[in-house]
């Protein structure tokens, strides 16, 4: 079972996907982008470093250039094992930021994705809906390069991933992350139990 | 003018690139790959780094977001202001290296190349055609990650380098770069004027 949450910058992703991998289970691989091989932290910092002027077509290459080295090293051999991944950001992200926001279009990213992956999907993904306004005040005094994008850009974010959620229902599943974090990861729980993704037929249920 | 070299590792690119760059005038612009700015130095070192395993198509990836970055800051601008750009390694490089050698596919490699240099190609490409053992000769106690792959590796690239060379014959012409640097500089400048390639036709002619 392959599990990704998506969201704009202070939607409570990595909380979520960080209590939501415990209740999966020990044996649960916990991922977050970028990040997650050598290879994909030392990408990390780059993508993170101010000082670093980035094309946007060089940022969107770095994003898959880690996602390549994580895919194959990580995701695929724990999914191969039987082990369940929680991926805090994944495919979708790229569609949304590089895709839509930055303007290199979605074809472009789609088929990147492609041939970045080699196809892998999440079996389900958690998309955390929440008013971008209200996400920077979330981050307020914790802006980094990532989250210093300025409101309408994460308007824009924020729309490009409820067109994915509206062409891809049956895969992505979208929640209010305004709620408190209980009472989120209740309802994340609740939408697992309830999911009728084909991926998870086989799933054991949490809680 | 947009001229590349091309070559396995002990072929003489880097010092015949220096030697063109000065023989077409100060103006010209010489760049290796990957580099040439600050994010590509900082993934050639990921690249370089022999402490770091990388999967092929990250590795594949990291060339492209190198060269996406450079193609945009510097070779993009330095054409449109009427400047000539030399490049040690380019998209060949990654055909031969990645697609073949390392075995990811000619096709994947050319749509990513596609879709990081937004299609722009050489004027021109010299390819430094060397027996591997002699380049092997040539490197001993030099060897970094790039140039520490084994004979039987460097000869796979030396093979498609040789494809590319009979499948673009207008744009990519072979040398032998077993002759004398002075010699085969000689060579290259000759080459330069007789060449008919289209991309030439209004260029200034050195020497």
């Amino acid at each position: 079972m392959f599990i990704t949450l998506e969201g704009i910058d202070g939607s409570g992703k990595s909380t979520q996907a960080k209590l939501l991998a415990e209740a999966l289970g020990e044996d649960t691989l916990l991922l977050r982008e970028p990040g997650g091989t050598e290879a994909a932290e030392r990408i990390r910092e780059i993508l993170a470093d101010p000082a670093i002027e980035l094309d946007p077509r060089a940022e969107l290459l770095l994003f898959c250039a880690a996602r390549a080295d994580l895919v194959i090293r990580q995701i695929e051999p724990a999914l191969a094992a039987g082990r369940s991944v929680v991926c805090d950001r994944f495919t979708d992200s790229t569609v949304a930021y590089q895709g839509v926001a930055r303007g290199l279009g979605v074809d472009l990213v789609e088929r990147l994705n492609e041939a970045t992956t080699g196809g892998l999907k999440p079996d389900l993904t958690l998309l955390l809906r929440i008013d971008p306004e209200i996400a920077a005040q979330r981050l307020s005094g914790e802006a980094d390069r990532f989250e210093d994008e300025g409101l309408e850009f994460q308007r824009t974010v924020a729309g490009a991933y409820d067109e994915i959620a509206a062409a891809e229902p049956e895969r992505v599943l979208a929640l209010d992350g305004t709620q408190e974090v209980a009472a989120l990861h209740a309802a994340i729980l609740d939408l697992i139990r309830q999911s009728s993704s084909p991926g998870l037929g086989n799933a054991p249920i949490p809680g």
